[in-house]
């Protein structure tokens, strides 16, 4: 791309730095906030650099958030000998939608990826075994998404908490609600049969 | 969608104002400049206000430039007789990848659209009006898309010019090189046969 104006290739080439932002998009970006009041890019750019520069994360899960503490780890009334290991804030976002866990999370931000160069250390599992080891903890729930890295780290943990007598699951993998049979694929299905659950269980609320 | 961070909201409300980027994308591109170093959303942030606040539009064209007149416009080279009206800059950094025009071009910033709300005053149109009536144009070449939109704006444009003895075109419509014609929709291909060029002229270059 040839551009008539320095600051505009610039402006183009950091913006389609961002994950599934192309040089055409970006600039197709850039031009919306060209025709747009001049505050509109205060407003965004303020927002960006606030973020980036304020935000805390949860001492306790490390999920993203503006205290010390976050809201779900500060409540009392959340069952805090349960917690739902995840990935990143997006997963504790989907999973508090759902309105059907009560108990608090860990957030590893990411999952071990050699391939990627992400080691356990740069994830916060020492901190999770930690929390195990301490006794306050009944239960653990797997809920990383079930790829070769997200079982690796599964269990990679598993390993360092499996002396300990508290609880280990992974949430369930089965055929979505809603789903047709024919289109599943075979490792899901088998594992829907496998892992079957007696019928009356579909109609009970956790 | 619940945030967990209130300073995390408000960057994925600014950033999903922009086209096309809905709630979810702008959350994983704010996650992504998360865990990026601090330094790229500086860099990201100072590019976009820079070119927000600095940017400046050729006096002549109205194309974007960092100078009083662009790069086009200032080349000696260029026949300064022929101008090719777009819509905005990206239509010149196309006809400019094909190296076919040597002409300049004048940028009118969109096109006359009711329903957008955008008149032919917000648009560039008084100044091209002028050039042609200053005497130092002698061809005119439509480039705007061929939608009800660019259409109106071409033939309000044209009115207003029609007095005057110069040469106007429109860019030829027809099937795309390498296109297959059964895949041609009717009007295209019905305009390909009204508007057939003598065969020899498909081996000339401009």
């Amino acid at each position: 791309m040839e551009f008539s104006s320095k600051l505009l290739e610039k402006a183009v080439n950091e913006m389609s730095q961002l994950p599934g932002i192309g040089k055409r998009t970006a600039l197709r970006l850039v031009l919306h906030l060209l025709k747009q009041p001049q505050e509109r890019t205060g407003f965004l750019t303020e927002a960006l650099m606030n973020m980036r520069h304020q935000i805390r994360f949860c001492e306790s899960c490390h999920n993203i958030s503006d205290e010390k503490i976050c809201e779900i780890c500060a409540q009392p009334s959340r069952n805090h000998q349960t917690i739902c290991v995840v990935e990143d804030v997006r997963d504790v976002m989907a999973i508090e939608n759902t309105g059907q866990f009560k108990g608090i999370y860990h957030v590893l931000g990411g999952k071990i990826s050699p391939i990627e160069g992400v080691g356990p250390s740069q994830l916060t599992i020492t901190s999770l075994v930690e929390k195990v080891k301490s006794g306050k903890v009944s239960e653990i729930i797997f809920a990383l998404s079930s790829t070769i890295e997200g079982d690796t780290t599964n269990f990679y943990i598993y390993k360092q908490i499996a002396d300990s007598s508290i609880l280990v699951s992974t949430i369930a993998r089965g055929i979505a609600v809603g789903d047709e049979l024919e289109y599943a694929d075979e490792v899901t299905l088998g594992r829907s049969i496998l892992h079957r659950i007696p019928f009356e269980n579909n109609y009970k609320n956790s």
